[in-house]
């Protein structure tokens, strides 16, 4: 058992009705397409945690409350709507509803499988009065038809003799009421009813309703036909109203046969396209997937699985538990980003109304590197999605005083809707994010067509950026001041080192975009005084560093301010920022996340072995983990500085972060992040894998306690394994070209199958976390 | 004429109707006490600017809205009230309404005579249909009766012949309806009517209102009472609902005779006494203002003003302009502090809403100066308010997570309600600042009492804030991290300089205090121990200094900071926090008001001459006064460095910065703070006034262009004045015992008249402000 669920490599069991889990279990088991996604809510609609159909991209929006405003607040909020929901099949057994928290439930599981993408359910359930029914659900969220979701629905009675009456009810639902999650009673006013039907329509076994919200003027469409399978005696009837449409199927059902019910449902939203257009494109979708079928949707899926499972799996022997968490996590990743088709990926993906469905800096930093080692095309689309943002985030620039494009720190479409500046728009390291992506997803690919139409011109508004935001001084060089790097416990601070470093390489790789595509550069009005400028600013970039202590510090100053009282801090007052005042945070060593030791990943190149030890040992003492984005980059570190064992801590915490629910929050929604970290936790750290200027490398080594961990990987065009024992590694090209990396250093090409040694890791004094602060798994690892 | 009022070195009188000025001279004409604040409206109520009628302490209570919470943002916001007025008399005339918006005004001037205290109007009207009146009215609100108010009202026919009807409606009212001045519903709707009718009464001319507020809970009563004088054919009414009382009266007046009423107003509040507790307070404030008379209250009134021109007058001779505004503003600072009574005094005094009627800090640090060398026991008065508030204080530390009391950043009742923490919470240097204002009172005035029973206890509380707010370093000695200084286009800063010198002093002070009050000292646990902390944290109280500019920082890094491009910004980009967002300001070296330069007034002892010099000039070239707290203190620096020139022009824009509207909001009230910044430009700018560790000092020197400026100040029970002229300055003793006080630096014993010479200014290259925010004046200085 792990959080609950039953341990088995490719499969989430949940066997237990638990109804006050709703929340987690509707969140795991989410299925999604990075268009589409369905949280795991019980057929029936009740009893629910938290009902949720979530399209791309589609918000409704709202003023933002401030007591004292200031120039370039934004003004308006931007928050999901849980849009029509198709995923409700309601059952009367005789004259009993099906629900659980009534009669008695004989038998109940819910199973997501990892590589058929199919969500399936069976209860056998005896209503208060007697009557007993099967019903089998299987559910999925074409991953090769976007705008399509099936349900296959089965109900037997199977009582021991004689037959039995079944009404089965298939809605669509609009404005269904979802418990408020905001205090503010002005957001909590539009988002209680966010949908103004605009047409609907009924006929036979389908239905198609449209929706416009009120304030952001968006229009969604969802339309539903089925198949409908029994021996006889079936009389059927639909209804339409503006928020509902309803399918009724009665049946007379003997013992031994069964009501069998496909369900497909089609999506679509636009914010130009009118009510009829959006009606005719869901209809459409429908009639795709009536087309394909059930069976042939079930089919299609799993050949998507299984091509995605040869570029991408992780294989762990040693960690049953560890094991499930990986491929449950690579599969949300995939839902999240694969066919977003430039829509943001959300920090929750499309599993629930977390952080109001925004899109933070989390997909750049941890979703893409996943992404684009596994689901290149993904990534680009994500990429995309900044591109299109891009006179968006200049016109952010402009607000700020700023040349180049200023990314948002939280949004849905684009614009900016962090309400509190010091955590949001100061953290300007978004945009060097970005950046890093473009560039790694460059690297990983040479997708030519994408350097010249979208990558380059996001390099370069992005190096303007860090161009306008730093300044020479006579003192230290290049310096950005009052900005906020990635520990969201110290703000508004001078040369946050993470930020320096990535926007030190941001205007770097402009420079070799620009040399790559003159044409495009010049297009952007790139000139060579331009590019001198951000040579001359990378070159000269202020990186602070201790050196009565020996270590860097995160930010001028960092290292002099005041020691957060750990002793002093019972373990109910974390997360600290909701038991301590920001200002206290602020103003002493107490981090958050990973912020230092995040620039020692992804800019392992600017620091020194020694260096690396030392101030990874020194800022672990001061990182409280308060923050799902920590736990991978500590084990990567961890893992570089030779500290095998608490890699592997730090990995599965990131891994079980979700399944074992350790922020307590996981019925808002999964941690995209936090899933793709436990991803960087494996590759990058135990595999060693680093990409700094494109060339991949490798430094593999295994923590104690595991036999064996291998990993896939695609890079320009290749798929490669990575397979690490105690003591040595196997590289295999699964597919395409030799591909040329380096192990611990040395140079090697992959080609066939190449096995290597491992030398001895690096010996340096185990770091300590603060009390009560250590890596966290809540249920043992081990076998089954 | 000076910004619309004529000059006249004691008067303020206006002689234009310019209806669209109404704002503006309904502040400049407010009359207050400390207690009862009336803002300077016609007395017939319309047209108005802002009706007001305040008082002291009393206010409504709303939520603060936050778009992202925050652990301890204070919840509840409060706001001034307008309670109920009782300054409407309105007159009919035959059956036209006197309204200057109708009809014709063939004389209309008003006067405000600093001497009596007397708000006097005159108007002659001409109906619309012809009729012609005079009405004269006197309002006064009692210094000496300081539940007080009372108004003459004389209506006079002045048509050629016959008689003319006039009835006269004199009103108390409450729920005024004011023109809405914020952007958020909720805060509008608490104050759309605030006051709930609990108990109403009339009867013959005397009528009361006892209403409540529905938030704060807070008991107003009003009351009114009258005498009415006319020869024959007198008719009266009196009528009384929830929200008016209304006396009529109705007489046929011949010419050559006039219709004159008395109305004596009461008022009072309470959190804790009940309606008829409150009625008979009123009820008896108005019987004792009846047994004194109009006549009597306006020879109290007199006499009161008399000793505060002897004890606090300031003489001009050669400015006439300014000659005016410096008496206007040391009689509202009289207003604003006189008989408060253990309330604050607020930002605005009680001449208008503006800053929700919030006391800041600039009480302590502008105000009580002022109040401390002129009327002392308005001084001891106000801190006795922040004495009452401790407990609050220690609350809102802890909630902060410190020990001793943090004073709220803005407040009416003592609870923090400033929600943006960066320029409110964590400008810690408010409870430094009441710490010195105490040790300032204490010093001037050795009031034993107080030191004992308030003082000892309001050093010995925020001393203790500082030991927990700053840690010992190995890098730096004692830093205090994280805070803001009084610059707020810089925030959330190491080490201000600033705040580091004011809480060394306060903890010096402290020391001082709980030596002089062992008993005190002991009862609040000072132990021996804890004095050495606090004497080792001064000690080691780090201070920042540029060694390669060879000046201060502002904070920790100011001077790396980049440059503002002040060439590039236009003149109406000011103030810049309308224009620019916070981020750009705090990050760059721009000051919005004297932070630095202030530290070097109130601890010149910290600083050389040289050092004075350097820091002055390079600050002032940083500076834009975008906040009328700073030219009175960039007064005081431009005088002590030599450029009496410069010193006069900021002396006279810290002067003038009201009358002449300076920062387009004096409708909204005045500025106390730059009022008493005016003075502090007299007195510790042209006087060279100081009193480091409570030693009188002075350095006086005039301008070119002023022949010789006197004033008078109270130090230790005694009255002296200082005489400046061109080359020499007299101390005289007014009154009591010789005072020993510096001149130049040489030791002086003012005892009678001691003249001497003044040696030549220290010559230093002439400083530049930023292009376009060189001092301001508007209107041309000199003669009338």
């Amino acid at each position: 058992m792990s959080g609950g669920f039953d341990l088995d490599p490719w499969r989430l069991r949940w066997s237990d009705l638990a109804l006050d889990q709703l929340h987690r279990t509707e969140s795991v088991f989410a299925l999604a397409n990075g268009h589409i996604g369905l949280r795991g809510s019980l057929d029936e609609g009740e009893p629910v945690g938290l009902p949720g159909t979530y399209l791309n991209g589609f918000y409704e929006e709202h003023a933002l409350p401030y007591a004292e405003i200031g120039y370039g607040y934004p003004e308006a909020g931007q928050t999901v709507v849980n849009v029509t929901d198709g995923k409700i099949i309601r059952l009367l057994v005789e004259d009993e509803p099906l629900d659980l928290r009534y009669g008695r439930a004989l038998h109940h599981h819910r199973t997501l499988d990892l590589r058929t993408g199919i969500l399936s359910r069976v209860t056998e359930w005896e209503s208060p009065t007697g009557k007993r029914v099967r019903v089998s659900s299987q559910r999925i969220v074409s991953l090769t038809q976007r705008a399509v979701a099936a349900i296959h629905y089965v109900v037997e009675p199977i009582d021991e003799s004689g037959q039995t009456q079944l009404v089965v009810q298939s809605d669509l639902l609009a404005n269904e009421p979802i418990e408020s999650r905001t205090r503010d009673p002005r957001v909590a006013l539009a988002l209680k009813s966010p949908l103004e039907g605009e047409f609907q329509r009924a006929e036979g076994t389908r239905a198609v309703l449209v929706h416009r919200t009120r304030q952001s003027g968006l229009r969604v469409a969802a339309a539903m036909d089925h198949e409908i399978e029994v021996r006889d005696g079936l009389r059927t009837d639909i209804t339409v109203e503006d928020d509902l449409a309803r399918l009724t199927v009665a049946a007379d059902v003997p013992v031994g046969e069964a009501l069998r019910l496909t369900k497909f449902l089609g999506y679509g939203w636009s914010s130009t396209r009118s009510a009829p257009a959006l009606r005719a494109q869901v209809e459409a979708a429908l009639a795709g997937a009536r087309q394909t079928g059930w069976d042939g949707l079930l089919a299609e899926q799993r050949a998507y699985l299984d091509d995605f499972w040869e570029a991408a799996d992780v294989e762990i022997d040693g960690d049953d538990e560890l094991q499930q968490a990986l491929r449950l996590g690579l599969f949300h990743i995939l839902q999240a980003g694969a066919r977003g088709e430039s829509r943001a990926i959300p920090g929750k993906g499309l599993t629930g109304p977390g952080y109001d469905g925004h899109a933070f800096w989390d997909t750049e930093t941890f979703v893409l590197p996943v992404l684009t080692y596994t689901v290149p095309e993904a990534a680009r689309d994500a990429l995309s999605w900044r591109h299109g943002t891009i006179p968006l985030a200049q016109a952010r620039a402009r607000v700020l005083g700023k040349t180049g494009a200023a990314f948002p720190w939280r949004s849905i479409n684009g614009q900016e809707c962090s309400a509190y500046w010091p955590a949001g728009t100061a953290a300007f390291h978004v945009s060097a994010d970005i950046a890093d992506a473009v560039a790694r997803y460059y690297a990983a690919t040479l997708d030519a067509d994408f350097d010249a139409e979208q990558g380059t011109e996001l390099l370069v508004e992005t190096a303007r950026l860090w161009a306008s935001l730093g300044h020479h001084d006579p003192h230290d060089g290049f310096r950005i001041d009052g900005v906020t790097g990635p520990d969201e416990y110290t703000a508004v601070v001078d040369n946050n080192v993470y930020t320096n470093l990535m926007a030190q390489k941001n205007m770097l790789e402009a420079i070799k975009a620009a040399e790559r595509n003159p044409s495009v550069a010049a297009h952007l009005g790139v000139t060579p005084e331009e590019i001198e400028t951000w040579r001359t600013a990378a070159n000269r970039m202020r990186i602070p560093f201790d050196d009565m202590l020996g270590v860097h510090q995160q930010a001028e100053g960092f290292t002099s301010h005041e020691e957060w009282d750990f002793e002093g801090t019972p373990g109910k007052h974390y997360p600290l920022l909701l038991n301590y005042p920001y200002f206290d945070l602020y103003r002493k060593q107490v981090v958050k996340q990973a912020d230092l030791v995040l620039a020692m990943h992804l800019r392992g190149d600017a620091f020194t072995p020694e260096q690396k030890a030392r101030n990874f040992a020194y800022y672990e003492a001061r990182t409280v983990r308060d923050s799902s984005l920590s736990a991978g980059t500590q084990a990567v570190l961890a893992a570089e500085c030779g500290h095998l064992d608490l890699a592997h801590a730090y990995l599965a915490e990131a891994a079980l972060t979700d399944l074992n629910d350790l922020h307590d929050n996981v019925g808002n929604g999964l941690h995209m992040a936090s899933l793709a970290g436990a991803w960087q936790a494996v590759v990058a750290g135990l595999g060693g894998m680093r990409d700094h200027d494109g060339q991949l490398s490798f430094a593999p080594r295994l923590p104690s306690a595991l036999a064996r961990v291998a990993f896939r990987m695609c890079f320009q065009g290749s798929r490669i394994q990575v397979e690490i024992t105690q003591g040595s590694a196997v590289y295999r090209l699964v597919s395409g070209k030799p591909v040329d990396v380096a192990h611990h250093g040395e140079p090697v090409r992959i080609e066939g199958e190449v096995a290597l040694d491992i030398p001895a890791p690096p010996s340096h004094p185990a770091p300590s976390a603060p009390k009560g602060r250590e890596p966290r798994r809540r249920t043992k690892a081990g076998g089954s």
